[in-house]
């Protein structure tokens, strides 16, 4: 079998994460997994959810929103607004994006404020939803980062990171981080939430018209898990270089990302 | 480690079908699963959606829809239309409902009709979803056995039963078929759909601001295996029950529902 | 003239009541018209709407909707929330099931707390509002029994009971409780709301595309109290029968209702 | 008893119809009952309804719209697409009002089109429902008129005029159209409508918290039998002074409109 | 170049204002430019916007609603409520008419309270928008002078008068007050609010598929200057009538209206 | 005066454009006015509006729509979707770059198409909507150069380009392009849109609770004209040099988006 971009079985697209590209946002990072691309930002709101507030819930909250720009597909996607309604699609997402992260994060050490992660996709290329909780983290990350540099915060409410990644059954065959051919032609969906000391967050597994045996299940486990291994690594050093830029590279960073 | 209801770790609740509650539907039965309890209806539109018609898509469409009706729940849920726009967790639900059932049923083999399976929580007690799917295959067996007499099918276009369950992680223990006390407090919640020939069609497994070892989740699908393979013969009792009825007990039936 | 289900012109269909169909709500009951059958709910929020905190009116409040589940007709109905807006024809039925029932409860009497009535058409084969109306009221009467059990009300705000029936002119006959056949076929169509002791709370009579005398109109009310006459001695017994289950008879009910 | 205005218990307020105060609309009239003034226009759609064209229904259709002007009530009432839904009693308004008029127009006789009837409340004092009603069959019969004069129409399928009144139960007196002081404090409240030749159209009598007898619903009925009467010799009169104005008098009207 | 109506370039079509049309409002006026008729009612709040609250901005508040009635135009415009969104073109519109007027009132000086202008049009032929702003301005000023007149405010927050007026290039040539024929077919479209000291509150000029000239810009503001000089000594005699109607002739002003 | 970054009262911000940032749209680009940065993009849809078919216009069409992504501002804006309606402000905006854009664009020429041109705002720094223009307008150039690569066009039916710039009264000096602590305290501000030969498109000037002179707007307007003049400049070397990113460049350019 190979692959149409003639990958291993298990290796990932190319990752990158370029941090800063929403300056008003406390923390941001354009992901890209292949040609696949998402803004996430993360917001912080100095402020709780009213559900909180009226049932006394101490600590702080996380939430998560997803979408899909109109130009991030191969045909145009009309906005929520236009049809009047959130695309089930993606409220489902965004409470998995959200789910996810509240997992890593200790809501009551945050304190009484709100973390908006928003992920907005340039590109869709297979894979967005688990993009989007990769770079999302890398946003909170930066986002807590600054938050503690501003004297905010004392210790990092981020326990450690978590990272989404998609697995499937494309040819019969297991493979890792299907771009968007495999993912339509694949007969079974994984898309699996871990930690970086890699237990489990979330697991999402779907026959697409097909069912699959616990073989196969294991298979997709099994290269899902080397793949988060390896996106916590280039996680660590983005959510760095996003510092370091903090201390003085910023101008430049927005420098190439404006002109190039 | 004792349960609530001090079942054994992998033991269901009573589970029971009463056919044929809604008479208006093609299909239709009333599920329980404990006190969990849930109106599966199947009906039959003569026409498919405008998307098939317009990519010119052959064969049938089946789709989904969940719903809470609002004195199912300890505190009164307001209505969907009331809020202005479909819950989240309503939307994800009837999307996996309709996957599940579509992974069993050959469209092409349908015709081109639609089938809607409404599914209308009446008392939920945990495991509304699983209990949805289980008694959604039901109801779409039943609407079947309905259509060929009615000479619109000569054979069935469902490939065998798929059912679903939960599992969960409740105290530190795998356990199955979560009710709503377990579930409020597992710290894993998983959610398995599976075939009569027990193959996977959908997991969907989630840790609630915790996460989950491999070993967890092995100890969850055992569970969920045995608890479907036993949910299967059920459902196949009242799909027997149900055609029988139509053959004549369908007064009687009626009369027990409406009147005790 | 012969009725299509060959009843005498005075006849009601068989009524009945199976009580806490729904036992998250206070009180509940499936109530049986025929074919026609309505899921009511009395659930007690103990709360008053803003409004009446605004204005600070004193005492309860009670509040009504209704809505037809889709696969209640013959052809599935969409369900509002898909279409966007709540239903021009349901949104009048839920107000004229709220006045009429207000009409017997002393709100001021009730506390500071909301009853609200949810009434589900499960089957509709004519008179669904005139049964939501009837069945409401029995689930009031339920729940008022369930509070003044719990000590939270000292005496019962339901002053009297009150049902409602239609009455109509089938092939220029006037003619009591029609079905849907007889309904749809009607020139004249008339619901009448009225107490235990036979006062009226409510009329509504509409010509379809036709008009009527005043002789007729006097035939009607006067078949319209001969029905609510026998419906109010029904409501009675389920009323008490209900009771009876709550001190004991629950399970058997329940199992009646899950198992036939 | 006096009533708040001094009138006679059988009285109706000062009755008064301005046609053509809305001149692309086919036909219009304001109608005042006392200081409830009443926007009417009929508008002629060449088309009907899909539902029509798809169930093959012969001839035209006719419907209507109820919206209550911002400033019509004392207290400012909020537009409905800032609520985001339209107002429950409105809707029943209008569809009431629809229903009122379709029973004396011959729809198959119409051809195909629509009828737009459009009522906007400018002024509340009480009775807006059955002025709509009243006014809206005068907008009716002015068009229907104008598609004569235009040769759209061979003769009117207009068989009668309809008209509405409201009576009441006012300090335990059967009074005739209400006024809002009299419609507030009144412990019942009927709304009649009929035709030409006094049969009823409709009639929706209500007890506000209360209940009526039989006595006092026939006090009302002939109450309003009375008033429609008198009722109908005035739109007659309106009906044919918007005629002679088309032959000319249309600017007098005019200018007496905008300058006073 | 003849214009449609003759009217020299630099004239104005009649303008009328009738005071006092929808007495439930504070003030209110029926405006005509020509054949367009518009209702501008204003109605005081005793309250601030939420956010005024919230932020803590001292003073009043001053919003507009501009909406046209489905019978003002040629072809019958849907509801906003039935289309479930509101307009786009009415919201600019509305937008506008709020900025307009607020440049002339003192809004500190208000006290707080809220100002509601509903501008309705009820026959369009071109210019509503700078006809709801000429009328919505006097409807304030009756507004507040009754306000001043019942003791609620000392001295008017009303700075000085503002107006609308449309002006455009037509046929090549700029013409002042366009009626719908020639808004239809001209190239460039200019609204211009002015204050009655002639300075400039807004200008919007558009080139309809087509650019315009710094010179046709000159004309056309020309033009504009002197339709508002002329239109504000109207709106002064129209306020000053108003006033003195409350002081007596209002029953006149109330039958003209009513009965031509 | 000294503005607050320091520039002369006629200077433009730096302005750069980033062609092909989002690569499934037909054309795109990320322009910045300063820290003001929108993703503009043009995705070609080979249908065209059902009222252009209804009504049957020959041609093509071009529509755009704006929008502010949550993290875009300060403060975080929620989104449209969120809020159930679509913002004011927004509608307006989209509405005046589709006006814009389509006055040099030959819709004739076009085909029966559909320009869908999407401006999507990640950072705002004042200016926001004459960005989008200018932006837009060289979107629609790289599309339709793309359309003739494709052979789907002959020659172009964009007529010229156009740009927008803003313009204020600030601290009583008028100045150039405004950043956002300029536009928030000037007390007139002027948006400008004119076409490469310097004629205008649309004009907008709005006095912020306050009114300006025609020497005020004589200057603003001027200022404008230098502006328009220089950014076409820029226009013009943008999509030039996304042509050739086109011929082989394409992925050195997303390579320095993607990883800087």
């Amino acid at each position: 079998m190979t692959r149409p971009d003639s990958r291993e079985v298990d290796a990932l697209r190319p990752i990158s994460f370029l941090p800063n590209v929403a300056p008003h946002a406390t923390g941001s990072v354009l992901v890209s997994f292949g040609d696949t691309r998402v803004i996430c930002a993360c917001t912080v709101e100095e402020d709780v959810p009213r559900w909180m507030k009226y049932q006394k819930v101490k600590g702080g909250w996380l939430t998560a929103e997803y979408n899909m720009l109109p130009y991030s597909t191969l045909e145009r996607k009309q906005r929520d607004i236009t049809r009047g309604k959130i695309d089930g699609r993606s409220s489902e997402i965004q409470r998995l994006i959200g789910r996810s992260i509240r997992a890593v994060v200790d809501l009551k050490a945050l304190g009484q404020r709100t973390l908006w992660i928003d992920c907005d996709v340039l590109q869709a290329d297979g894979g967005t939803r688990t993009a989007s909780i990769t770079g999302g983290c890398v946003a909170v990350a930066i986002a807590i980062n600054k938050l503690i540099a501003d004297g905010k915060l004392k210790q990092s409410p981020l326990k450690q990171l978590v990272a989404g990644i998609s697995a499937g059954i494309f040819k019969d065959t297991a493979v890792l981080d299907l771009n968007y051919p495999e993912d339509r032609d694949a007969s079974v969906d994984f898309n699996v939430v871990m930690t970086e000391d890699l237990n489990f967050v979330e697991i999402q597994g779907s026959g697409e018209e097909a069912t699959f045996s616990a073989e196969q299940m294991s298979a997709m486990l099994e290269l899902s898990k080397k793949g988060v291994n390896e996106i916590v690594k280039l996680q660590k050093e983005a959510i760095a270089a996003a510092d370091k830029a903090d201390d003085g590279a910023l101008a430049d960073l927005a420098a190439a990302f404006g002109q190039s």
